[in-house]
């Protein structure tokens, strides 16, 4: 066996395709619904690394499907055009003007400059909202009170998903609705993600966030929790240990376990990789949950 | 035989549908390009009809795929924005900023507003751009000089399109196009429903505008051509007697029958269900482009 | 909008074609199994038009499968032949030499018949007995004493049926049937065609008979029953205000919406296009039979 | 190696089935169109032993399709009814009212009784016209003047043979066809075979008569020509020496063997297992014609 | 009918064929696992007999698997390379040199011999080994002490054997298996059939022997039981009236049945043509175990 | 943008990964046929590396075929069984009983043993000799007089190996050929590698040697040509500056370049993971040769 000094770095770059092989065996065929945004969608470089890693997952045997947010863009558009924000409880009321921005925003902006990115790596994207085939079925949620067209989804229709995925395209999907009463429904991200996740019967959904994953100590960062069971997670959330934005993303996750998705991870979107990271190696960087053993994992 | 009076109506109706049977077999399974845009974009009950009558096709067997503008929406956000256009020679200059905005509208807002309401009326659709499934490839269009992101088609990928028509979709597709360079161009709808109807070889390519069709006499709206060969539209296209506007959709028409397409339409999308009349009735209501013999036309 | 005058006559019927849409979507892809005897089999005008009505149904997305009985035809070749007919009960006793002429009459010139119209229509249909492709078992009837190689159907094997309309032909089926001891069996066309609708799990089973559908009272035409459901039509039964040539046609759609046939209909075959007014208006021209509820019929 | 005595005639069974086993291979797969006819029509025994041979050919890996004449019952019903037959120059003349029982019986009575006779015998059959799904388009003949609905074959949809074909049917048709005119003509059984086999590009086409096949003496009946080649058999054809009734026959195989059949063979009907004998046998027992080569002939 | 006194022999060959029939049609796409070994193995006539009547099955429509044993052929390579077999309680201790000549001579030698003469034969074999595919999984076997890389099958993956099958493939099966820790373990050939016929859920399992069956009597040849229910078999096993050799094949035998196989037959390999006789004859000529009833044994 | 210093590692582990993904990308789908032997065949750690890039090469999406050759085991067996050889012109005389154990060795031990290490590392791999499905065909080689039963091959038929690609398997394939005189025949590896390469028309022929590729100067071990068309390597190969053995494989390495493979390749096995840094990096190790133009290779 012949280590020649001039290969060196090649020959140490092949070992970590080597090292990869076992995830790559773990999950090739699986399914992995991403909610792609935060600052992973503000920075260039970022944003151009996330799809990179969704374009290699894809090459290597995955089925990545991308959920988007909106964010910071919306509020941009709206302010540009001089639509005000009313406020209720702190979530804002969504109008029938409001809305049709959103709409605009999210599937004409945000969900084209995505599937151009992916394109331009190289994979083959489709970019889609939940009214494309009837993708995703909403009502008025009021569980606020009367926010206007805020939704939750009722029904998943995956025949548009598994259409793509079967002939190698990568979905992105903007999370806008629509309702039995002809109206567009604005839905969360994340939930969306979660509902088309548990619909899929994905092996895995990952939500891509700004903070590290779930701190047992909310002041440590240090604490991270990488791995908790449905009952571990479930205590945690009435523990009111949790911070108040992390609530919701942690009950998607729970939700999503509790529906037949394998793992679900809340992950940090700001660190370079996270995606590969979490998927490739066996700590992963975020906080994990799964139904119940975890001496498998990641392996 | 009985014909019972109580049931005169119905028989009337029934023999409609028995009178539509010929045109249902003849155009069963064929593929049909429709380019939707004008005054049947804009009016209400217009909109409405011209989608139902697409629904209907489909359902009868025909293959219709949507190809839309943008027009007065795009005008309506531009100035809403406040982002002036510049004109060259009559042409709008489109820099990076009026893009964005174009494909905002084009994508986010008329596309998804064609796939509600055919979803509505009972068909299925999916709403795509240029980009999605690198369907349509531009480059820049110079032959105006350099008025920014205003691509030619130079190559367009059916894939996408077979697959969705494969499932029973009704395609609808914003020509906002992908480039090589990463950017992303404004591509005439015209031409590009154009493409597409060459790329699928299909049946019919059917331009809804807002004039009669072609008429022998500009000034005399019942001087309308019915029906031209190749030889003979050509001809007419040399002869100055056509209208400025015309001269585009014309060629346009040309081209696609040169290129494989069996017949070209340019139809009048004011008029009520124009669509089912054109493919629905012997003499039609536009007028209608072919290689050479019409004597089995429209039967 | 415009509404030109000139094509007025046009739109009107346009108009006729998307009201049928809804019906259409409804029952695009579904089965429907339709007796064919009495009057329209005799008028040539009517045999003409019910032949239409099938094909545009075909190409309107339904799949209907013709049953046909022999009627008169048979009768006029014993005679020329001078076959004797016996009688037990006002039941024609079905010696071999008679079955030999019924199968004959049957398959060789009924069936035939039809598959030649339905094909000078547009159609594409396919006749068959049911020995072909085993498909109707039989094996004699003795409810009425030993009347001959009169046979009840004791199994069906739909094989043939279903590969004729994956490729898109329309089945016509005449019911001579096979049995286990080599003989062929002579079966009620009724009867055969609701125990096929029964192994197809059909959408529809339509009897069309020489009478306006089951009346409420027997001497009043305009006492028509338009709906029943199953228990409606049982005490109907019972009640001996039903006609002697009407119970078995009502026991016959009766069981085979028992046994899984979603509608069964008895409508006026006499009537000019009866069968588009049953399935392609709302309130249909004879009487249809259905489990339970009828809020959603036809739409 | 025991040969145990009181397996003896096992043992020779065995060995016959071994010694198939070469012929079984060569032509597994291939497809045989059968015209069926003659004496092998009349006789008890002979009809049921043609049928085992042709089920037993299905079974072990063949495709045979069955096409057959009239001959003698069709006579016998028109005497029965009284038709008066005319004749020119020997040929009956088909009116109307001729064809009618010419139809009724061919596809009523003979096409079922075959269907009845496979299916029994355990095979899978489907009897059909050349009017069902169009499979034999005919226009009048007059190449012996007008003598009425005697047609020559323009067009075989072989459609309907290949979907039977693919699940398995024997498929057995009638020669009666269908006329762009909306008429039904009568066709030569033989000529339909040959032109059925030619569509199909059949590996063999089978004529069953009633004499040996064809004599270089015709009146020694040892003279039988065992093999020829298309040169030999065109002379043939031209020298006189072919009987009046056998000149039809030989010319049907020639144009078969011109247009892609592999082999034609005119084989006598009378004798027991003729089917087998010709297919399983070195030397067969009838005549074979063959483009060029005739030494791997049968194997 | 004729049966003319040249084909007297030929007639007679066709009638052997005839009467297979209802075998062939009986056993059409069923799947049959065949242990062979013994003196079929080693007597060359016999062995291209036996491969004849595999071979012949597969053209009749049958699916043979062949399982093999090694016998005499390891034993003399062990010799020729001087390793020396120790036993223990008559079982030979299969150590690491041992097991890798038991695996060469059974994959690289057995196995190709049987794959060339079914080839030679015109059939179309593939060898494989139980570590191909995954195909066989075993575990030490302890029952006996420890003997070395004596394994029990612990799985059977039968992915290798549906493909080769579904593509016309004759499996031929040498019943080395792989172990999770790696190791190759030896397996009886006896066993590896029955698991495979099991997993198969095959029609019959045939254990190729050097004996008549099973005897009633131990001393008296003509004592033969030609058919065992189960509850026979089982009694019949502890009645100590069976040779000891024959004990672990009759409980193969026992086990596959009990595992819905559903005929498992014992037959004398030594016999020409056994294979043949004991499929398509009506006694066969071995013992033949099933679940219950006989009576259409085997027809 | 964060770069966490704890994840350091494991992001520049992503980072390598998605430096690979444009050669994962370039070859997604495609073919490659790696002839395995020399000394990647005696170093354990080396045969397992080999067999890890492998694996990983099927994992990410490419098809990789492996044929091997014998070598030193072949030559071991021998000489514990005392056969003597004999040389002419320094090839190996083959005579039976020679050829016997050069295929139990290659395809009872060789083979069985690459199967059973692709399978422990995660693949699926089945293992066959030219004799399975008829996949090489040879006759005697005679160019070099009669030196027994060594052959070249004359026919490569696919039909078993894509197969086995369809179903996600790695085909394992011994070289050992059948030959229409029932002989086994031993053939070269390379060239076996290279013939089933171009019946592929597979994208890449790699062939693992123990020398670094081809070199300008025989003497100097830097001076590896990378890249070479056709016309230059023919050039090379008669020049006088290649060394002997070196010629058949540059040989090779031409012709199937000229039969349609894309690329072939001479690497150097005994470099650890030799096969990874070929295809995943953009230099490559060893020698290259393809038709003509290199500008986008390896990219």
């Amino acid at each position: 066996m012949i280590r020649r000094q001039k290969y060196g770095d090649e020959i140490a770059k092949a070992q970590v395709l080597i090292e990869a092989l076992p995830y790559i065996k773990k999950f090739s065929g699986k399914t992995v619904v991403i909610k792609y945004g935060g600052s992973a969608m503000l920075d260039c470089n970022l944003k151009r690394m996330v799809m990179q890693d969704i374009v290699l997952m894809k090459f290597v045997g995955l089925n990545p499907i991308v959920v988007h947010g909106g964010g910071p863009e919306i509020n941009k558009m709206l302010e540009r055009l001089g639509i005000e924000s009313k406020f209720v409880n702190g979530l804002r009321v969504t109008d029938e003007a409001t809305m049709e921005i959103v709409e605009m925003v999210l599937t004409g902006r945000i969900n084209k400059e995505i599937v151009s990115l992916i394109n331009e790596l190289g994979g083959q994207a489709i970019g889609v909202s939940g009214k494309d085939g009837r993708l995703l079925k909403a009502e008025k949620d009021t569980s606020n009170g009367d926010i206007g067209y805020v939704g939750k989804i009722v029904d998943v229709n995956i025949d548009v998903i598994t259409m793509m995925l079967e002939k190698g395209y990568i979905p992105v999907i903007a999370p806008t609705s629509f309702g039995d009463d002809g109206k567009t429904y604005n839905v969360n991200a994340d939930t969306a993600a979660g509902k088309i996740a548990e619909a899929l019967k994905a092996e895995k959904l990952i939500l891509l966030t700004d903070v590290e994953g779930i701190l047992s100590n909310i002041n440590d960062k240090s604490s991270l929790i990488s791995r908790m069971d449905l009952e571990h997670a479930k205590e945690f959330m009435n523990s009111g240990r949790i911070n108040g934005g992390m609530i919701p993303k942690l009950e998607c996750c729970i939700k999503a376990v509790e529906n037949g998705v394998k793992r679900a991870h809340i992950i940090d979107g700001r660190l370079t990789h996270s995606l590969l990271l979490e998927i490739f190696t066996d700590e992963g960087i975020g906080t994990m949950i799964g139904k119940e053993c975890f001496d498998d994992d990641n392996l």
